[in-house]
């Protein structure tokens, strides 16, 4: 049995969207149990309407909740009777509990995860992973995406490798292609942090680094994992996201500006959904807190309820697989070659 | 008159459009003055098929070309007989040239532009400023987008100023909306350099500084001017260009995926060609080097003709509306509040 702590509370829509993305994986996934954390009250009346195997929910009564306002160290603690904070004490103090999932606040669940969970042993960073839809029809992971925003070449030759398992794991992707993120792919190119990590990286058995990547190239779908520090890895995703999200609205616009063009868009409707669908991070699970001693998996703030679904998924296969455990490993290899 | 050097060369439809560029600006600009440099007899041949008045263009013979194979430095101090190199040459040492527009290599143009030109008295770096339209019809500048790859605050406060006159003389924005970005909106998000650098900014009387900004809200219109380090900057710059066109492309796909989508593309061709329209960096110029003591313009490699004359009318902008001196004196103004 996988077992899993949902945080109930702390994104955009909880917690419907929650309670029923844990009820579809159960429903979906038979050796799944869920702790559920959060208002045992409000749970309580959200899940009597739904179906599911009552032996394999618990609920882990938290009357509070961490918002975005919150200062996140203070938050996780300073509000012990938050939904978080809870289902970090459980995540740290019950050794049968696997992984957490959370949409909430990502500066309390860094915090949380740094405080009460801890790295594995060896890990200099835990960097956050999230991956972007391609044009290939593939993902692209990155890492870090944010949780470190000043790094050294070691800590980028660890994200390289942990990615690169993960990438493995969740994807399925045999030998994941790295690329360091740079502002041209000539081995030369960048500041120290760059110039440094490329040596590292081009001597690191356990990954196939592929040399230097320039931004614009990320959702061509060449590259499996970009290598980045968290500031610039933020950028990254984040732009990445913003021009996605502006040009299907002046899409949308632009379907809407005549009679004209009214009628192509509905000869088109079908088709754009489509590619709409496809750029949808409600589809794909979260970002993965990867080098944290247990699977944590972050959703978006916005998330709908098939995010929270997929971001249940994705930590349950990710405990299958074995991620942590292979992250230990590779990162206690490297400790004997260096 | 305002005297501009074009450089023919470098670029990867050159020299045919920058000769076109340069005839269109000569027709629509009556005092203009153009030294075009680059190997006089393909020049000479191009120019034979144009109506334009030959008292006001000039051909600086340059047979040989930089390529962006070659190492930019060395290039402008090895290749002296390069298009580049002669333009450099000239700009520095004839008084009456007022500024340099050029498509080719951006290293070797920063090398040139250090080694040749010099800053403006007080600039501690120059930095590049390109712009990228916004989903309200505006256009936002990033500075620094690639010439720094390592910076300091003082560095990013002087990008925020130079940017900001910058936005103020080429597009008439009377108080350019300026924002630091960062990985978040709070005030104390970042690492040292953007503390730092946000505490600074707060402080410049000189600009309209709104705070920090995530990569995510860069096109959306709201803000005129983002403030970075060149690492940062151009993963951000690239990151949006690249998701744009890799979006454009999957569209274009979608189109074509069946009779049905073909047809409504067909009625909406005039309208989603706007939209491609708008995105194009072919309308709206290049990237001005800030900080040089001499206007500096660089286009995009791949820019055509219309691209060159948008860069050559941008460069007679900033001339006849004075940018290098205004930047030296908000610099010296800086100097003594400090």
């Amino acid at each position: 049995m996988i077992k899993i702590i949902v945080d109930a509370f702390g994104g955009d829509h909880s917690p419907e969207v929650n309670v029923k993305g844990v009820v579809r994986a159960l429903c979906e996934t038979k050796d799944l149990y869920v702790v559920l954390s959060g208002d045992q009250e409000k749970l309580q009346a959200l899940l009597a309407g739904e179906t599911y195997d009552k032996d394999r929910l618990e609920i882990l009564h938290a009357p509070d909740v961490i918002s975005c306002n919150d200062k996140p160290t203070e938050a996780i603690r300073t509000k012990k009777e938050s939904s978080m904070s809870k289902a970090f004490e459980l995540l740290r103090s019950d050794a049968s509990m696997n992984a957490l999932v959370t949409i909430g606040s990502t500066g309390a669940l860094l915090a949380g995860a740094v405080l009460r969970v801890g790295r594995i042993k060896g890990v200099k960073r835990p960097a956050f992973c999230p991956v972007v839809p391609t044009a290939k029809g593939g993902f692209v992971g990155i890492c870090d995406s944010g949780a470190n925003v000043d790094c050294d070449p070691l800590y980028l030759q660890q994200f390289a490798i942990m990615g690169s398992l993960y990438m493995q794991k969740n994807f399925g992707i045999a030998k994941p292609r790295v690329a360091l993120l740079n502002v041209g792919v000539e081995e030369e190119k960048g500041d120290a942090l760059r110039k440094e990590t490329y040596q590292l990286l081009k001597n690191t058995p356990s990954i196939n680094f592929v040399g230097n990547m320039e931004s614009r190239d990320l959702i061509r779908g060449d590259i499996d994992l970009v290598v980045c520090d968290g500031f610039s890895g933020n950028v990254l995703v984040k732009s990445t996201e913003g021009a996605c999200m502006e040009l299907m609205k002046m899409l949308k616009k632009t379907f809407m500006s005549s009679l004209k063009s009214k009628i192509g868009a509905l000869l088109l409707k079908k088709d754009v959904y489509k590619l709409k669908d496809y750029m949808d991070y409600n589809k794909y699970g979260g970002a993965v807190l990867l080098g944290s001693a247990k699977t944590i998996v972050k959703g978006h703030g916005s998330s709908n309820d098939e995010a929270v679904y997929h971001c249940i998924l994705q930590a349950y296969t990710l405990e299958k697989t074995k991620l942590c455990a292979s992250i230990g490993e590779e990162i206690a290899n490297l400790a004997t070659q260096a």
